[in-house]
């Protein structure tokens, strides 16, 4: 290397360039864009030679076959869509399902001769369709030459052939295009694309082969076909329902179900398996990260939006996202679950919405949830911050699980709720859910985070002058107390706890709690002996506006008297768990004759925690104390669901198919005050599409009636569901169960 | 329910408000926001009362204990930095790790009595310190009160304590302040917060309690010491090296690592654990979803910032993204890896960058990487989307699983470089090597994706002219050809492919493919009779700008004659094997004798690449053919480096301790035309900050020399690393190794 030459003498630097860097290409990095949209696609060439063409241009190609016409079959009434359960599908394209045979009729202009003319069928999806990768299917009529896709001649007439296919039972789920090709030793003659020839497959779970293959006809005709929704919440002792209309056959949910995964960018290549889409779902379902479908809130305002208390269905809350492009306001866990919901059934994989009644969050593996109090046994709000909520809901959904070992597929968790720690991101799921019955958490995904819902204790700190902390009682009952979905078939719930869980205090129970922990599950080890005395808390049922009292009974099961100095405090609190405001606080000192009980009287009124409601109305009881002659703490927690007044709906008409038909909402203010700012909605599965009226003020004890016509489209019993919602009173709630004939 | 009253009408709701959602508070959702930042933070109370103040005010407090001074012995030649392996890390805080006791001496007004005085050291990290969470830790010196973490009085010298504490080897790692507390009847008296009792605390792989324990010296030494990097890039058989300041002790890098979790969001409560830590930092390094560290670029235009090749070290790269908050441009693979295993280091995580020589990308568990013929043989470039990385490089970190059956721990995969397809997600890892190895990719975190990086098959397909395609090659070795990584304490390579794979053939390995089956992994299953001429292409080492040529060899194995139509394709390729254009094509047709071999000669002139040449400057040769006789189908590929020209470093001075130094860059253009935009950049472990110059042009022939002083800060051996990068020719490389004497 040599020295000499012109030495370059170094200048400034060129100044920086300010502003944005570029957006990224994919140049230098991946040959082809990953199609990761089902929106986008490629026009197949209509005539594609072999070589170029020679000196006297095209060869002709009118001594080959020629397509005059194809026909889909998509009519709902026709075999397709009967055959696949897709009839009820509001689409004008054919709607199929994978791994099952349909039909399409492909007329040409003269007899088609299986010895001379070579034709296939190419089925085609996102924009860089490819052979390998399961983008581009040519399915040929005969079984010499075999694509991945089979395909045969099942009728001839004249003209015209049928022809039969069968995507594979793991093929890409989505929106197709299929053109008819002809073969000609010159090159291949195609049909010019036309949207009539678009066609969706989806997932089957009526098809052995079929990752979410469930082989029980009344579950799969719940978990898929069924629009009408019945999502449990209060509390566990005082169990509500609320309906809804999942909606995933209506016109444009299809659709806006593809959108969701376009939106994601998710490789279309990825679509094939449910294990994906579910985990994609869960995570676009909301818009944490990255701009998903609901903006979650528990704030009590939703001036920019419908409050999660109001919705009726799924069908505003996708339509309303595929045409905006934006996150819909608002969502609490059960809007979450139960737009997921459509979003599972759909596109054909089996679920359900599930409620666990006293749910730990935002633990991640932690097995505790600490309530710390101060020495003298009374809560300390300012260190006290887990918080259990009164319920969730998330998703199962049925799939075989080929990652994992034997054992694990079946029913898995999925959750679309943002939670604060699921392997850090907004999403959950699917896990196991006999995987987390088990205790086996180390298999993906998020089975850990599950676990901890329904299997956290709850450990209660007494923390001493000096800063010290010591656990002194351990309730390790108390979360995950009943998990509720509804019954196949019926508008009742179906408790399935023990499909999350082994019973109580049995030896399965103790096994799967320390197979959790060698998984990094952290449980509190320490054991303070039981005090000697109980709190016992009644169950009330109470509508909101009521006065009311109960009792406290303190049980003294020693042979010595007990002294307790007892903290009752009562919390207006958000289903969360969270507290709002307290409205009452008592300290009454009881003395209790050895085995003997005492009752406490607590009253409450009214006016001291209308002012303060928010939300689902939960008073929140929660009782503390120190027993005097040994030191021992005491506790006991209840919630109270007050009731909400109900709406009235009343339905007349013919009671048929296409025949019109009449729904009245009738709602009187019980209070004294008037209500402002309300939204009544009302929608009907199968027979009424979302319609909702304004009131501006409702004063008190006024009565409204709110009357709209429908004309069913289908038969079978169905219900009209309906809300009011406003800012000072929320969820209330009505439905009317009606039967539609043929 | 009543009809009467004045009935409300309805009204016409109001207008939609516009704009966009106002911000998500977590109100109604939980108690508190989770802390996810650690420049966050609360100040605890001076003074902290037991009840209220009495009637007469705050009561005399001057009795009891008071606080004079506090010295957290940070100083680097303090026992604390010294016995923590921390004495390099620039900072003035003290730096200790988890699990192992460190000293503080407290002075008080008087000496103190353990009998009569209450006193404790507090440490709070983050905005909500909670007890139970590890967020707010207080130590007392006396065995009786126990903390989490150990206490103890090491030494008493008139008003001075020293006080020694002991972190719990899985409590949180990060920035933590300490307070000093007195405990007297009437409350609680602090230390005023003051920065000089900030103190760091990092994984500590010097105890066996830790997570991160690695119990072996040379390795912790390389993996968690050592600043000099050698990253390994090139070809199987023509591997060149890089070398790299790791700079993970240099001024305000330990800032910039906690800066990337805040920016994250990640919750304090998960930064005690190396998995959840790592696997974070893979999402967080790159700048896809979450505004990270790094702008992937590999489009050869680099105007907006730094080109990939052209960085020295991470030290730029993270303290620019700390100050800017701003994504830096722009990382290629090893850019990525180098600046992640700065972050894992830095914080006490051992790691390592590894370099996999054709590494399959974006296949995610479909171990099929395709490659499309014609019915001739000849690559369909058209059709043929998939790329194999010349190389790739990521990180492993050395962890236990205790998430996972036993087994798993020791090294896992992390990789920072935004995939396609790793569980959706721009993030990969913590995978476990062994997992990979012994095939049981069903455990988080995406080994199934890893393992496809190492074991894919590359299938060569045929294309009939009716669509069909039928295998016609598999090459089963080509991808996860070697593994290397740099040998602890020695600048040279170690070669670790046998951590990933057992040998080729073996029937381990076959038991392996077998059981990554189980869990999803598809293989392609045909296996085509091998031809019987094959194809041979020599090694090659080719300067940048040289004419050169080579044979290739086709071998007649059989007793017949054969005759192959061979297309010899030459084409610039990036580094990740993305084809950017062809420079040479031939078909010859040859004629082999039964059991002979013919050379046919390929000859390329330097005119015929150079003005094709993109970033890395490797020429790919793909010769496919087929043979007329049989019809098979025969296929060779062959990567060339072209070799860059080299900067001469040239270091003088002293070579002791913070005595001055000089080192200069010699560089003569060998090219006849110009370089134009031409950065220098210079850097030395624990020697020299980055530095760069700026050369507007460098003519032809012309030489030039830099020449920079620097003042080194420790002893041992080290190296002076230079780049020179230009658009029109990119990763010129120079180091100089040189000895500092203390």
């Amino acid at each position: 290397m040599s020295d000499q030459g012109t030495t370059p003498t170094p200048s400034p630097a060129p100044p920086a360039p300010t502003g944005r860097p570029p957006k990224v290409t994919n140049r230098g990095r991946t040959a082809v864009p990953v199609a990761s949209s089902n929106s986008d696609s490629t026009d197949m060439p209509e005539f594609e030679l072999f070589g170029s063409p020679g000196p006297r241009g095209l060869p002709p190609l009118t001594e080959y076959l020629d397509i005059f016409d194809v026909d889909m079959m998509r009519r709902p009434d026709e075999s397709n869509k009967m055959q696949h359960h897709t009839a009820f599908y509001s689409s004008d394209q054919l709607v199929v399902r994978r791994g099952q045979e349909f039909q399409v009729n492909i007329t040409f202009n003269r007899p088609y001769d299986p010895a001379r003319d070579k034709i296939a069928v190419e089925f085609v999806i996102g924009s860089s369709p490819q052979y390998s990768k399961g983008t581009y299917i040519p399915v040929f009529p005969t079984k010499q030459r075999k694509g991945s896709w089979e395909g045969r001649i099942t009728n001839k007439s004249d003209k015209t052939v049928t022809m039969g296919i069968t995507p594979t039972a793991n093929c890409i789920v989505g929106k197709y295009h299929m053109y008819v090709a002809v073969s000609t030793p010159f090159g291949i003659r195609r049909t010019r694309k036309d949207h009539s020839r678009d066609l969706y497959i989806l997932f089957n779970p009526w098809v052995a082969d079929d990752a979410v293959f469930l082989d029980d006809e009344p579950e799969r005709e719940e978990c898929v076909m069924s629009e009408m929704g019945l999502i449990f919440h209060g509390s566990s002792d005082d169990v509500s329902e609320r309906n809804w209309n999942y909606g995933q056959f209506n016109y444009g949910i299809l659709d806006a179900c593809l959108y969701i995964m376009d939106r994601a960018e998710m490789p279309i290549t990825d679509r094939g398996d449910p294990i994906k889409i579910s985990r994609k779902a869960s995570a676009m379902l909301n818009s944490r990260d990255d701009e998903g479908v609901l903006v979650g809130s528990w704030s009590g305002d939703y001036t920019y939006g419908v409050a999660p208390t109001s919705w009726t269905g799924s069908t505003d809350i996708l339509l309303g996202y595929a045409s905006s492009k934006m996150p819909v306001c608002y969502a609490q866990c059960w809007v979450y679950a139960a737009v997921f919901n459509t979003f599972l059934r759909c596109l054909g994989i089996p679920s359900r919405v599930v409620t666990n009644f006293y749910s730990a969050h935002d633990n991640d593996g932690n097995l505790k949830t600490d309530i710390i109090l101060d020495d003298n046994g009374r809560i300390d709000r300012n260190l006290t911050r887990d918080s259990i909520w009164n319920y969730h809901c998330w998703n199962e959904c049925f799939m075989s699980r080929p990652d994992l070992p034997p054992g694990f597929g079946g029913w898995q968790v999925v959750d679309a709720t943002p939670q604060e720690t699921s392997d850090g991101m907004y999403r959950c799921g699917p896990a196991s859910v006999k995987a987390i019955k088990h205790g086996q958490i180390c298999f993906p995904f998020d089975a850990a985070f599950v676990f901890a819902e329904v299997n956290s204790d709850v450990v209660f700190y007494s923390r001493s002058r000096d800063g010290t902390m010591e656990p002194v009682k351990v309730n390790r009952t108390h979360v995950g107390r009943m998990v509720l979905t509804k019954t196949p078939g019926e508008m009742t719930r179906r408790d399935i706890t023990d499909q999350y869980k082994f019973s109580e205090g049995s030896a399965e129970e103790r096994t799967v709690l320390e197979k959790a922990e060698e998984y990094g599950c952290k449980r509190e080890k320490s054991n303070p002996p039981p005090a000697d005395v109980d709190l016992v808390l009644p169950t009330l049922e109470v509508s909101v506006g009521d006065d009311f009292s109960f009792s406290l009974e303190l049980v003294n099961r020693s042979d010595q008297q007990r002294t307790v100095d007892a903290y009752i405090s009562g919390s207006v609190v958000f289903y969360t768990g969270v507290t709002s405001s307290e409205f009452l606080f008592m300290t009454p000192t009881v003395e209790i004759e050895p085995n003997k009980s005492v009752k406490e009287l607590v009253e409450v009124q009214s006016k001291s925690y209308m002012k303060q409601l928010v939300e689902q109305a939960n008073l929140h009881f929660i009782v503390t104390g120190k027993v005097k002659e040994t030191g021992q703490i005491v506790t006991a927690m209840k919630v109270v669901n007050l009731h909400n007044p109900k709406l009235i709906i009343e339905v007349s008409g013919g009671g048929k198919v296409s025949e019109e038909m009449m729904a009245s909402v009738q709602f009187t203010n019980p209070f004294t005050f008037s209500l402002e700012g309300v939204y009544i909605r009302m929608e009907g599965p199968g027979i009424m599409p979302p319609k909702f009226k304004y009131y501006s003020l409702i004063a008190g004890g006024s009565s409204l009636t709110w009357t709209e016509f429908f004309i069913p489209l289908r038969a079978g019993s169905t219900r009209v569901i309906a809300t009011l919602d406003c800012p000072s009173l929320r969820q209330v709630l009505g439905q009317a169960t009606i039967t539609i004939e043929p």
